[in-house]
């Protein structure tokens, strides 16, 4: 099956819009309905890991699924996808991503656009970043490369551990964290600490991609 | 594999008058059970969405398994039922799952019939059930495209997202949102509220069924 | 794959008291740790719903994986097991599962053999049990015929839901029921009130088996 | 697919590394975010459970994915490894495993060796080492004979059940028992208790693997 670029990109921005509108939007449902966090964070964690997985299943065919410009550029250092099509995508995630914040916030009946004040910044917050997208690459690559159609759950399942384990609650996604940038909510990040996130969640892909490229390989 | 019309039926019934029942039951026995609103809503997510993977999994071969008046206008405009068909399928969903709230009312020694007092109603809510709707009929599209063995976990993960990012909670079917006014508890919706909910649901599906058919479809 | 009945034997027993020894032993965690019982319902729920597709998974194939007397006979019903077989299958599973109860209140350092005083009865329990045992046996007929690879995550998420669905949490097995008379714990029943759920689960096998016998034929 | 020694090694230091960063960094996590010990609980079973079924599916192919010197025991006595590359293996795990412990006290701000002061010993934790042992090398020779596609799944599910329904909450692993004791957090364990759980473990490694290989048997 081979899909037109146009449906590649619509996949791209509306699989991201819906990953960010369920990050943001069951933050603010979860932080509205309880006064213990670690609950919160469960229903965000749920609703996160459940829609990656169906997300995965219904628009991989068509784009791949990455959502996340630090997928588009693992792909991209492997050779799988060419540097305009990449940059065109990541436009798209990043677009999507922010469509998705100001829906989230609309449906809570929130102001549409807005900055969010939580600070995100630090070594063990960059730390996690990088272990986080470490762990999401381990997740794609392995399973791409062993069992293609178990992609979705191991997606959905390793983000779900890693709101957990990680002390950032893994973005390990530079349109996620733009976009989350828009609500000011349980979700946020202060605009000012986005670019720390990005640059970590770039630098790690950079590095993973190689080394699972080694590990990956089979023996001659 | 054919099944006779009225084993159809029959399947469309009782599994709307589970998944109500669920819905409904799930949400008494949570809110009886915590003073917690954001726990009490986890249960009744994980009741519901573990109960449509099966009956997904176990009518999905008889009937489809829509148990969504919704559904069944999405696939009647796609031209994969019959106009007598799939308003005999509404009928037996509605009636199932009236069945299944008043089920669910008398296991737990309440009235049988009850009107719920619970408003659901303004523009925010409406966004949210059209977000809903079209984000379960994406899961239901792609999956019957791409994996048609995954619908029953998709639609069962779509429904656990969509209890947390929308405000609504995700009703996502007339037939669930008529059946819910028959029960004055946690998953309650005062009946005056119920005919904006069923426009809105019917009107995502007008909507969404082409943009699917347009998104799906294969370059040539 | 042909095991012999000895091993089918071991197989029954063996579920039976793993499967009671979490339920029972993850009632006797969850409330110790909290104060707020819809989390300890959580937990007991979620350790019974992965330990029962755990299971069937691995010993569905040496025994069919039963673990339930009612379930045994409904294929004793169905003709696919002998009278003397399902008997000793049923001695098997309510000989495991009192060890299993035994087990979880010793690794809990509570006294091995106790008497429950948690009351179980009445009509609206009644009736949930009849509700509880046709959901479980609907997950079962239905996967078996359609999907028989899903009967393990089939069967684990419909009690899944039966846990919160249902006023009685679901037995729905009269071996269990037995066994969790042996603790008098979260997941305990009164002595007295097990006839009453055994009852209920048996008749409604009873009743079940014949009715998705007419709704699984296909069409001729 | 075979791969190096090497690849295997840096799979199984890999492997375990996440797991124990998973379930060392969760329990903080948790513990921080809530009150209510139960949740916290759930939050370190739910990240464990979704990262086991991960890290399976992404280095089974490579290593076999023991992440667990009993596991590998286990292996050894069914003759499926050499007592070199087991020996490699189990140096491998415990490497990674204090490894992960160390990252995730520093992905949260602590300091990066620790010792644990949580006290875990006695007849009724052993018992509890000893069964949740037992289980996890049911679920683990169950599905490599009857469908090993399952295996990750099956040991993330056996896990999840295994934190609520053993008193000592499933180490049943040797490596994650000496890593948990470098973090003094929710997962810990004082160093002096760990011989003793290492101890049960592979003494029941060596118990299940024969009763396994009898059970496991077909009929001639």
């Amino acid at each position: 099956m081979e899909f037109s670029l146009s449906r590649k990109l619509v996949a791209e921005a509306l699989g991201t819009a819906i990953l960010v509108g369920v990050v943001v939007g069951s933050g603010i449902m979860a932080d509205k309905l309880s006064d213990d966090t670690a609950i919160a964070l469960w229903g965000n964690t749920a609703a996160t890991g459940a829609i990656l997985a169906v997300l995965i299943l219904i628009l991989g065919p068509i784009s791949g699924a990455h959502f996340n410009p630090a997928v588009t550029l693992a792909f991209r250092l492997r050779g799988e996808i060419r540097t305009s099509a990449a940059l065109a995508f990541m436009a798209a995630q990043c677009a999507g991503g922010i469509f998705g914040a100001v829906l989230a916030n609309v449906m809570f009946d929130l102001p549409a656009v807005q900055f969010s004040l939580t600070a995100r910044t630090g070594p063990s917050q960059w730390l996690s970043e990088a272990v986080a997208t470490f762990a999401l690459l381990a997740a794609i690559f392995g399973c791409v490369r062993f069992r293609p159609e178990a992609v979705p759950y191991a997606v959905g399942l390793v983000i779900t551990a890693g709101y957990w384990w990680t002390s950032s609650t893994s973005f390990a996604n530079p349109a996620v964290a733009l976009a989350r940038g828009f609500s000011d909510t349980f979700a946020g990040i202060r605009p000012i600490d986005i670019p720390g996130f990005i640059l970590v969640q770039f630098l790690t892909a950079a590095i993973a991609t190689p080394f699972f490229g080694w590990l990956l390989a089979e023996k001659r």
